[in-house]
């Protein structure tokens, strides 16, 4: 570590003063002695910097220096940390950060995409130099998971990591279940409640939960972060009658992240899960994210909070900052950057698991024939068929499960399904998971 | 901090090789490389003691010097850190851990008893000596709830935190309201099972549960702990038609850990409450453990895991020495011995909320409008009143819920209603809970 472990007090400055940016700076002044007697030492805001500096932010800003341009903030002479909280993987946000370490600065950061894409080589650098970087706050908000797996759980060798990682999917689908409303609807509604961005597909397209379930991935299992590895899909497609389909067959819908060690790998995929209803994620609804960890000795450990919003966001900075200011270091994924393990990727075809999908096919005999008999060239095993109502000679969604199969048989037999005439929509698939 | 954090291997002494001992010596045994990744540094068992050398723990003891008395064994020469499992306030656990901090060593300890009573003042006397005091292993086995307070979310105020602190009274709960069976059968298969001790009565009254909470409080709140100030009460009352009523109602009941702040001072409290199904920590079932914790910036986070047992209590000892290894310090209760701030206790009786009271009343007519008499009397609002199935002239069982009362009101009632000549058995209250 650097010199930062001292009785003065710990000089910051916070690049991006948008929610989470400001959420800080309250939690700061609002908690300044609580957090004191916490580290044995102030945490003081000596630099800032955002895009409009006009702007009510309900903070005082008197006191510290304004930049209008992060870089240079990360700059600004004896500053022991620098808080990256401008977002993005490239641009602004990775210069600040890369200047910062270059001068010696610790950094905490809420951004997931920069340490996705950037994590192994930001670490190394910043390890190289003795500096932390503290991204608490990247993944599952308020929720102290990269403390809780990096150093809670440390003892342990992980086999999983699985969660609820976006809480704007888990609202929407929360409300899809509960309210039987469509998708575009309810995004339409969470856009306007400020759950949803103007442009959602970082979201809605799983992008977001990937770039936390590569970070988490690391942490967990001692890996470079490896982001392109990530399988990818997003909720777009699920439909307001696969949660009636899914309630009839004693599952909820999530889109989860899940990392596993498997003997073809390290797989990693965010996609919609249809999970038990007993499982305990299947209860966290709404914004709220979770995180399972499954260690060898500890068996399973679940954490539940809010995934984003000022307040919690801000709780993960300053525990960071906290950890700085008391000198407490990990290496940033756990074990050195030097000693990440590079470990094979298992592709997607390879998952193992079971399968629910929805068809929309014309109601006529032989249809389902021609579906089973799709399947069973595959050897796929079909566990049951479900078809609601009738109504000859249209289209009408059948639903079935399969039994335990292997991703890339599946692939096949619903490429087959997809080519047959009778079926008149692309089949859904939802992958279902066992925990 | 002393010495500790150096670049050779981490030297500790183990007192006591009861399950947890040896679920610690295995784990570190089989982890060995992954633990030296992250640490920086290997961890050496170099002192052993227990009271018969003789049993196949199966773990390697070679290597380790025995002690037969674990006070002799703090002093051994060389050692960095004592770990001391041998349980129970006082005796050879006070003992060796009040010696192994005065000749300069850490502590690490899963001794809630220990901490419940001598806390604040081992805590003092670490702190003086910059040695570290670990009992992640005292409160809720592998969930790293020690960590996620302390550290995770130490930019918050804690206003409130609760939970499932013991996993024997969870099981016999959970035992109890899928089979129906009652309390004294279900805590005599518990016994065969493993998951209760011959002698039951530290976990079924309560008092396990209180130890952790004390412990819990002084790190939520920053107050000395404070153990006589618990409030206690055990499962034994609780009877198999509760969990018919509480069904019922909506509720799930679950023996509780609860400490907030109040304006009459800091509420500490165990004893079995109803919480409604909804709330999480409803479903957390069998020997889990679950806490959640309130803070004013994260809002509720909630961690749920495994509360006892070899691998999981011996995942949290490995994280604290883990810590340790890496020079990791935080004061004992996150703030200093010294700046730990006295609370006012506040009353049981000024517990404010609702109730679920089950008495045993001869069935004629009278009685009910006697029981509302005595509750009117003292200002007590009923909510609802069952009573299920009739039986003139013969004892029934008839349960009423209150709105939002005083506990000291509800017991002058519960007073009251004793006394009458028609309820046949001692009126039964269990209190409701909102989460």
């Amino acid at each position: 570590m650097s010199d930062s472990h001292k009785t003065g007090p710990l000089k910051i400055a916070v690049a991006g003063l948008g929610t989470v940016g400001a959420g800080v700076l309250k939690l700061l002044e609002r908690q300044a002695d609580l957090i004191e007697q916490r580290c044995g030492r102030r945490i003081e805001v000596v630099a800032v910097s955002a895009r409009s500096r006009g702007k009510d932010r309900g903070v005082d800003l008197s006191t510290a220096e304004w930049y209008d341009d992060p870089v240079a903030l990360a700059a600004h002479p004896g500053v022991d940390v620098v808080v990256e909280l401008i977002g993005g993987s490239e641009g602004p946000a990775k210069e600040t950060v890369e200047l910062a370490l270059e001068r010696g600065r610790h950094v905490v950061t809420a951004n997931k995409a920069l340490l996705a894409h950037h994590g192994t080589a930001l670490a190394a650098k910043a390890e190289a130099a003795g500096l932390a970087i503290g991204f608490e706050a990247a993944v599952a908000g308020g929720i102290p998971i990269i403390k809780g797996l990096r150093e809670g759980l440390a003892g342990n060798r992980v086999s999983e990591v699985h969660g609820i990682l976006n809480g704007t999917c888990n609202y929407i689908l929360t409300e899809m279940r509960t309210t039987g409303r469509d998708f575009a609807d309810v995004l339409a509604d969470a856009q306007k409640l400020g759950y949803a961005e103007a442009d959602p597909s970082f979201d809605i397209d799983g992008v977001d939960a990937a770039h936390k379930l590569a970070i988490l991935t690391s942490v967990a299992f001692g890996t470079p972060v490896d982001f392109k590895s990530v399988h990818v899909e997003g909720i777009r497609h699920v439909s307001a009658v696969d949660f009636d389909y899914a309630d009839a067959l004693g599952y909820r819908i999530k889109l989860l992240g899940i990392a596993r060690r498997t003997d073809h790998g390290i797989e990693q995929r965010v996609h919609p899960c249809m999970v038990p209803k007993a499982a305990p994620i299947a209860a966290v609804d709404g914004v709220f994210n979770a995180v399972i960890a499954q260690g060898d000795f500890v068996d399973r450990v679940l954490f539940v909070g809010r995934g984003a919003g000022e307040g919690p966001t801000a709780s993960a900075v300053v525990a960071d900052l906290i950890d700085i200011a008391r000198g407490r270091s990990t290496p940033t994924f756990g074990v050195p950057a030097a000693q990440l393990s590079e470990a094979q990727p298992s592709p997607m075809e390879a998952r193992r698991g079971s399968y629910y999908v929805r068809l929309m096919v014309v109601d006529r005999p032989g249809v389902i024939a021609d579906v089973a008999a799709a399947m069973r060239d595959q050897n796929v095993s079909m566990e049951q068929f479900l078809q609601r109502g009738r109504a000859p000679g249209e289209a009408v969604p059948v639903v079935l499960t399969t039994h335990d199969t292997e991703e890339a048989a599946m692939q096949r037999a619903l490429a087959t399904i997809a080519d047959k005439e009778s079926v008149v929509e692309p089949p859904r698939m939802i992958r279902i998971e066992q925990f």
